[in-house]
């Protein structure tokens, strides 16, 4: 176990890359080295104007980043050599180009819910299998929806059990910083396949979860609403599935009787307690709406995609360099450095 | 039985009552006496572009609709005189108000999704009850999503038999004609009860089926996408379901693979049909996405909230007033009177 801080750096200076960035700052056992883009947008800049040191993840793009006005530290393949560990948080698919990049560099690598599994052969949930990854060479943090199911219906796997899940899930239509992507306006689009993606990758956190998952696309891009209904062994009573779910990380109860009844609200919560781009890395359940009724946990919680997998990541780093062996205590000292509870009120 | 056309009113000239009168005057054997508002305002009007004779259901608004320039033939009780039955398609919760002016009057009377199943004792799904209503003095024809979960469902409790439906609803946050209503932008609004009220309500008509719903409120007009997941008695396979779907009336395929991938596609198919205000009548599901696994179907299908429970105020006519006596029979005049069928393609 490296006794040194982890030498991380961020590729990719997206929505995921850039708070990952923000987040690995945040922790006392990590150094963020640096971040690395293809472009010198206002996003870089401003991740500049913090501190951080940009590649150019592409050596032809670098001149580029510099006539933009970027002081640029060099590229991704020095980045690479100063570093412990990369977070390749580029689109969707180009994971499987970059590992090769990252393997010959002899560094460990962490991909995002857009790569395939068998990329790394393992996928991440700190809650659920934080253990299972350790020290290994790479791992994929899986998706928002999917980090979303496993903490909620991975929580009740895992204490009352799980006979079988069916989750609906409205996913966001864009992310806000997207207006060059096609937006949804009056509309939903269903997916248009049965089980939606979602319920097969929670397999892969989970293999013995029984799940099935439907999903569409709607109108909104503040996060993703889920609608799980679960049938759980035994015959627990709502106050089981409550004191399971309050007593896992990362969740965290709203209420309608608050005045939270809806996802904008859950959002203005976000605004209103400080939170650095109304993030919210925790899930959502509405504790009021929950029901169990004959052994099924009905409920409804929300996921904002942009947030809830960047604690995952900085778990992902202390479990692949073996900076913390147990979950739990990685997940503690995540929480701690950024401000992640299991309540909000 | 009575042998002359059925004299219809109908009273509240809205999204339901403007296309119910609309309907009753294509059948055959019915006579649309008159149509009955509080305003005299463009769809009004255009009532009266169609012949439609005009009433004031508040003998105090007849000077203003007066004034707005519309040819008023009298007030609600002077029509209620020269009709068998009244269809009454005013806002939620005047019914009882009205039924007992209805009662007085010696008329039948067919109320709409929004009065409680209390105020008739009965509720109506021409295919599902339609003989249980026959002659009876009054029933509610229930809502637009209850009618989508009956016909869908309810086919597949008539002919497979359900072991347990879960549904989750994606409901319409305004109809298209309201500006004045809140309407949402990018958010969310969960129903605060589980189950929402959907599910008992299809309970009204088929008391046996087991099921819950939950249900939210989305940025959008086009109609209601519902998520059904039913457990089926046996094993049946896909193509014992789509054939109990094929058998039903009023339940119409949608297929991803002719490129109706979104509620807007379905929408605007509806618009090259040449429909009227583009309604959709029939319940479309998704042929290419149902998928049938260890017995349980899951399917997706559009309600389009605004034209969906027109046949069936129609069918009630009929079943009140004993102009038919086999539901069947009158779906399908109806049908053929609207042109309704079970295929769009």
């Amino acid at each position: 176990m490296p006794k040194a801080a982890a030498k991380v750096g961020v590729n990719g200076f997206g929505v995921i890359g850039k708070r990952v960035a923000d987040a690995v700052s945040k922790q006392n056992d990590m150094k963020l080295v640096g971040v690395s883009d293809v472009v010198g947008d206002y996003r870089v800049k401003l991740g500049e104007m913090k501190g951080y040191q940009i590649y150019a993840s592409v050596p032809e793009k670098l001149p580029d980043m510099k006539k933009a006005g970027v002081e640029v530290a060099g590229t991704l393949e020095e980045l690479l050599r100063k570093i412990d560990v990369i977070v390749d948080c580029t689109p969707a698919g180009l994971g499987a180009k970059n590992k090769v990049m990252y393997d010959k560099a002899g560094i460990k690598s962490i991909f995002q819910g857009g790569e395939k599994h068998e990329l790394t052969g393992s996928s991440f949930v700190a809650q659920c299998n934080y253990e299972e990854n350790l020290n290994r060479g790479a791992t994929r943090v899986v998706s928002c929806n999917t980090t979303g199911i496993c903490r909620t219906v991975g929580t009740l796997q895992n204490t009352i059990g799980v006979k079988k899940a069916r989750v609906v899930l409205f996913r966001r239509g864009t992310d806000p910083w997207e207006s060059h992507k096609t937006g949804l306006i009056n509309t939903v689009v269903p997916e248009a396949h049965i089980p939606s993606h979602q319920g097969p990758d929670a397999q892969t956190i989970i293999p013995k979860l029984n799940i099935t998952t439907m999903a569409a696309r709607g109108p909104f891009n503040l996060g993703h609403l889920h609608f799980a209904m679960v049938q759980l062994k035994g015959e627990p009573e709502k106050k089981d599935v409550l004191k399971a779910l309050k007593s896992a990380p990362r969740l965290a109860p709203v209420r309608i009787s608050d005045g939270v009844d809806s996802m904008n609200a859950v959002a203005e919560m976000m605004r209103d307690l400080g939170r650095v781009r109304a993030d919210m890395w925790e899930v959502a359940y509405w504790e009021d709406i929950l029901d169990v009724t004959d052994g099924e946990a009905n409920m409804v919680y929300q996921v904002h995609n942009e947030s809830v997998v960047v604690p995952e990541n900085v778990d992902a780093v202390r479990a692949l360099t073996g900076l913390e062996t147990e979950g739990s205590r990685s997940i503690a000292k995540t929480n701690e450095a950024m401000g992640i509870g299991n309540k909000f009120l």
